[in-house]
This record gives C-alpha cells, sequence and structure tokens, in this order.
C-alpha cells in the first residue's frame, strides 16, 4: 500500500477501505508518513468529505492508536459527556456531581481551553490543590469509592488525533465536520465509557456557527456511536449568548458551586438539568420524565453539592472553596463598564466576549500559552433584560 | 501575511492575490514555508482550481525565482518551442533545424525524459560527444553564429518550479492544469524567447488524455502568454499512436536525421513541418502558406540537415552520425515482434509503447534512473497498414 494512491483515491472523491485508513493512522504514529503527504490528505478530506463509515474507521482507528481505559472494574453503565466548547460553558462541573449523586458513576476526561472556548481542566485547576492528571489506578479507585472522577485526557491516549491535530491547525484543516466528529469520537472511545452524551454548541460563541452544520456534526457522531457500539445521544444547543453569566476560569467554578447551591444563572441550570437527565436516561435510570425529576432532586437536596465536595477532597483541592470563595486566587484588576444609556439589552455577541476574555487571560492565544484563571468578565444583564443609563452592565477582571 | 490564510483562502475557493502568490513562492523559494503548508495548499488548488490570473501570476513569479536569460544580444525574435510530451516525439529535432535553416534563431532549453515520454535532452546526449550544458555566453554565441543552440535547462533557472514540482510529485497534485500550465509557461518564460509555440499532446501515449484537457490547457496556456507579454501559440496534436517509427532515444534521433533527409515517416514530417511553419509565422516571416513553404523549402534543399550538422559540430558531436549510423551505440541485444496472422493494425496504443520501451530501458521510471540510449522499439507497421503472417511488426533493443 502507498500513501501516494490513498491521497489520490481520496482527491478522486472515493471512498477509503478500513485497510487505507488504518495504514494511514499506522503511518501517522510511526512517522513513516511525511507530514506534507499527510496535510495533502486532510486538506483532499476536508473538501471531498468521508462517509459515515470512513468517519467511523478512523474514530475507531485513532482510539485504537493509543490506550483504551478499561473501566470494567467500576459497576454500572458508564456514561460520559461531551461539549463542542462554547463562551461560559462550565456544565460539567454542575452536571457531573448531579449524575453521580443519582448513584451513577461519572468517569471524565476533559481537555484545556483553545481560543474562547474555555475547558474543564483549566477550570478544575483554579481550585487551589486540585490535581487533574491521575494515574489509571486512582481513576477507577475514586469513581468506585466517589463515583466521579474528574480529570486531563492521559498522554497515552489518542496519539494520532493529536499529531492529526497539530498538523490540521497549522493547514486550515481543523473545520471539517468528519475530521472534528472522529477527533472528538475517539477521544469518547479512547476514554472508555459505555454510552457517550454530546451538547453540540451552535452560534456566534461556538465553532460551529450554523444549526445546519451542528445538526450534520451531532448526527454523525451518534451514527459513529452505534457504528462502534456505544450508544450516543447528542443535544445541539445555543451558543449565541454566553451561558451564565461568567466567563473565565474561576469566575466559572463559583458560578458552577452557585448553581449547586440553587442560585444560579436559570439557563445554566435548566441546561445542566437536561444533561444530567439524558446521562440517566442513557444509564438506564428510567424514562426520561422520571430522570429529569431524579436530576432535581440531586440538586435540590444539594446531594450534588457534597457530591462536588467529596471529589474535590478526593483530587486533593482545598474544600473550603466552596463555602469561601476567597480561597480563589484573586484577579489584580478589575474594571465595571457601565451602561450609557437607558434600554434593554437585545443580545450579547458570545464569540467578541470570549476574545476579550482571552485578550484578559482567562484563554489561550496558542496551545502552549499560559491561562490566568482569575482573568475574565462577569455580565450582569442577560439578553431581554432592562438597563437603566449608569448601571453595571459587565466586569472585567485581569491581572496584566 | 501568513501562509495558513492563503491555504484557507484557496480552500474556501477564493482567488489568491498577487501579493499572496509572491509570498508563497518567495517562501518555498526561502524554505521559510513548511512542505506540509505548501502540499496543503497544492491539493487545495488542485481541487479548488485557479483563475487565468493566478495561473498567469504563478508562472510569473516562478520564472522569476530563478534566472531569466537575456537573448537581446541575439539578433531576430527568438521564438521558443515546447512539446507536453508524447511517445516518439522527436519533433524538435527536426523543427529546430528547419527554422534555423529559415534564418530565424532558435535557442531552446529541454528536460529530460521522465516516465514514457522521451526528453530531448536526453536524445541529443546519445549523439556521441554532443554537450548539452553550455553556460549563459557559449548559448548566446553559438545562436549568434549558427542560429541554433539546443540545450538542458540551467541550474539556476526556475527553482521554484523545481521545487513545487518535486511537492507534487508524492501528494497526488501533478494533475492540475493550471499548475501543470504554470510550470511550463515558467520554464519557457525563463528561457528568454519572445514568442512561444506550443504542442499539447493528447492520448494515449500523453500525460493528457482527453482532447477537452488539451484544449484547456491550450487556452489557458495561450492566455498566460499574453498576460506576460509573450505571444503564444498552441496546436493539440494527436498522441494515440507514436509519432513516426522509433521509439527509444538512437533510434529517435536516427529517425530525425531521416527525416531531415526527405526520408522520414510520413506524420513526423507533416507535424514537424507545421510546427516550423508556426514559428516562423511567429517571428514574423509572413503568412502562414509562405511560412510552410520556407520550411518545407529548407527542408528539400537539405539546408535543415546542414543546420543540424552544424549544431552537432559546434557542441561538441561526432558529425559522422549524421552519414553513419553505426557511430553511435548498438544495443546488445533485439528481438523481432512477427505476426502470428494476416489483417489490418488497428491502432498501437502509444501508452503501451511507451511503457514496454521504458521497460527496455529507454526511459525513467524515477528522476534519478539512468537512461539506455540505445534502447527501445522500432515499429514497421503504422495503423491502417496490412499485415501478412509472419511479418515483422516490430524489433525491440535492449541491453538487458
Amino acid at each position: 500500500m502507498r500513501m501516494y494512491d490513498i491521497i489520490e483515491k481520496k482527491r478522486d472523491n472515493s471512498e477509503l477501505s478500513y485497510e487505507e485508513l488504518k495504514f494511514f493512522v499506522d503511518g501517522v504514529c510511526k512517522e513513516s508518513i511525511p507530514d506534507y503527504q499527510v496535510s495533502a490528505l486532510l486538506m483532499a478530506i476536508f473538501l471531498r468529505g468521508m462517509s459515515p463509515r470512513e468517519t467511523s474507521d478512523l474514530a475507531m482507528l485513532m482510539a485504537e492508536s493509543g490506550e483504551i481505559l478499561d473501566l470494567s472494574p467500576v459497576n454500572g453503565i458508564k456514561v460520559d459527556k461531551h461539549s463542542t466548547g462554547g463562551v461560559g460553558d462550565k456544565t460539567t462541573l454542575v452536571v457531573a456531581p448531579i449524575v453521580a449523586a443519582c448513584g451513577v458513576p461519572v468517569i471524565k476526561m476533559s481537555g484545556r481551553g483553545l481560543g474562547f472556548t474555555g475547558g474543564t481542566v483549566d477550570k478544575l485547576e483554579s481550585i487551589p490543590g486540585f490535581r487533574t492528571s491521575l494515574g489509571k489506578g486512582e481513576i477507577i479507585r475514586n469513581a468506585e469509592k466517589h463515583g466521579i472522577s474528574l480529570t486531563g485526557h492521559g498522554a497515552e491516549m489518542v496519539p494520532a488525533d493529536k499529531k492529526l491535530y497539530a498538523l490540521r491547525d497549522v493547514t486550515a484543516t481543523v473545520d471539517s465536520i468528519p475530521l472534528i466528529a472522529s477527533s472528538i469520537m475517539s477521544k469518547k472511545i479512547a476514554s472508555g465509557a459505555d454510552k457517550i452524551l454530546l451538547d453540540v454548541k451552535c452560534g456566534k460563541g461556538a465553532f460551529i456557527k450554523t444549526l445546519e452544520d451542528a445538526m450534520e456534526l451531532a448526527g454523525l457522531m451518534v451514527d459513529i456511536g452505534k457504528r462502534v457500539k456505544k450508544e450516543t445521544a447528542a443535544l445541539v444547543t445555543n451558543m449565541d449568548s454566553p451561558l451564565g453569566n461568567a466567563v473565565g476560569n474561576i469566575l466559572e467554578v463559583i458560578e458552577a458551586i452557585e448553581t449547586l447551591k440553587g442560585k444560579g444563572p436559570a439557563d445554566l441550570e435548566t441546561l445542566s438539568l437536561e444533561l444530567a437527565a439524558h446521562m440517566l436516561f442513557l444509564a438506564g435510570q428510567g424514562e426520561i420524565e422520571y430522570c429529569r425529576r431524579m436530576a432535581k432532586d440531586a440538586l435540590d437536596s444539594r446531594k450534588a453539592l457534597e457530591k462536588l465536595r467529596e471529589m474535590v477532597n478526593a483530587q486533593g483541592g482545598d474544600e473550603e472553596a466552596l463555602d469561601n470563595y476567597t480561597v480563589f486566587k484573586q484577579a489584580l484588576y478589575r474594571r465595571e463598564i457601565k451602561s450609557e444609556k437607558d434600554g434593554f439589552v437585545e443580545s450579547i455577541d458570545a464569540g467578541l466576549i470570549g476574545r476579550a476574555s482571552v485578550v484578559l487571560g482567562a484563554g489561550r492565544e496558542t496551545k502552549d500559552s499560559p491561562v490566568d484563571h482569575s482573568a475574565g468578565i462577569y455580565l450582569y444583564k442577560k439578553p431581554g433584560t432592562m438597563v437603566e443609563k449608569g448601571e453595571t452592565l459587565a466586569t472585567l477582571y485581569t491581572n496584566n
């Protein structure tokens, strides 16, 4: 088999076989295929697309390129949850404790933020002492004992995806729906869960801008789940405005804790409960309405808040952070933005807010940039709210 | 300017500006753009195409990436001729002496053969002693004195094309009509001629298989010529059957000499006279019919043959080769292929003959393969000829 022929075949709009995709993924990992041939194929895939079968094969092959976590020691149906990322999306911090509090184990590996979409690992690390790099043994032990473990991806997982992503990032081949779908699903397969719930974000503050693309991506990933025998469900949710009021790592962790205390913004609470209900449903806890009630009970009873506390303790974090927010690092500078006139907030562009938060230090310009945990933006007025002249619209936090 | 943005722009089907193409060509030459970005752009160009303006800019920029020969010391309108290559295409060896014998200077740089399409440089080098690597000064002096100089491309010419071709060759992006057009025209521009005549070969023994593609390529190159202010004309000619009877370097040189002696195959003589007439026409020698007569006279009077002799002498070759073909290296082995039955030769597949000649040693498998000058195939029966059982159809020559 020759890489040249594989490039030519995709260039001419033919479907690549499993064996051809395997040759490609193996060659990428072993570095036996030069980067210039890999990037030529990536561009051909970008412009020609891939069939659901090719996309699914690629996802599986990338997952198999590294270690696949074995979660079988943990009892019960393990459900993973993934968001394609948006501005102010801290749902994992709310959803995972709710589901775990309902007795369904949650073992979730998350990424770091890049650009204006934050990463769960960055948020977790803003809790003083919290460790996100756990060994396999500790992940399993924590899940068995506490029913919850939130960590970063292991270095030995999905190496093919890491290499391909690095090349896609510099060759304008990131925004390909089949490549995105196979990348996300490869990580979910490798994380070892039995079932997968996807939150596909769509709008100005997401990398998918149109409902059509979001539906296509969601459908493709659900199809991949079916093909690899991991039941997968997807919600397509709006990301035109930031989720909740807080954007930035510490601000978002605090908002998640407040939500678990029943004092969170309505949009965040609603979405978190809905995601939790679908995870419980996938885990076979009952009809969706029943699962919605289970989730609401776990929130209202503060059992979910206590589950978060349990996890923070188990992973070396300072549990006082849940009760006393001064434990968090404080930003050196803050500036209030006041309204210059009376009126209504018509809309808040999540993309612009996201980019502003990156400028303040809350996000990464490049993969290797540091993140300022205390930087961010707090929005006081959601769209549709009346505002008087001189009222505070937002507070900016930065150390810069 | 960033290469990423240029890739993205072409990927999204937009036209690249002159400045963007210049950034790209400069970066390729300086090696400041990594190969994986170059190949991603090449694939995007392959699948999205390029406008005539982009193609012309690319041709000019590639020409300017190296030395452009200054032919102004040589008096008269200098017309270059280029064939896109075919099996048995030895027209340059006939056409150039005819045109030069008519008093129009011919300074032509040719390539080596690759695959089944032979190269003029390989054919010339099969004449004992003939030198194809001439310095600029010698090229000009020979052209001034003898009106003719046939050489290889200088190492310092079109470096951008050389680098891009090497990458195209391994990323399945060779067969792109705009990339082919800009590559050919960059070399023609760099060779410094005032006007250009193109022979676009089309059929089984050419790399362009369909008339439609050949017409598109021809039109695009004529358009580039117009844009760079070098009048360009193109003939699209058939290459389903080999041209003439001889395929292989020495066999073809002998056939060209025979043609200049008035004893060549009809198809080769006809095409050579037509190409010569068009070169004379471009050089402003008169109406096309008049130019046809000029070319015929130069052939019939043997002035063209004497011009070839003059050039062979001037470039160190053994002129006896023109009178006594035993001067050429002889193949160790020859085998006659006899007809197994009576009948007509319906067609001869130039592609298959070409590939067979490569197997015998007459062509190059890869750029660095050596060529066996004495290997080849001589075809006795052209399509449409009656053949009796036992008659010789072809003789194969090899040292292998």
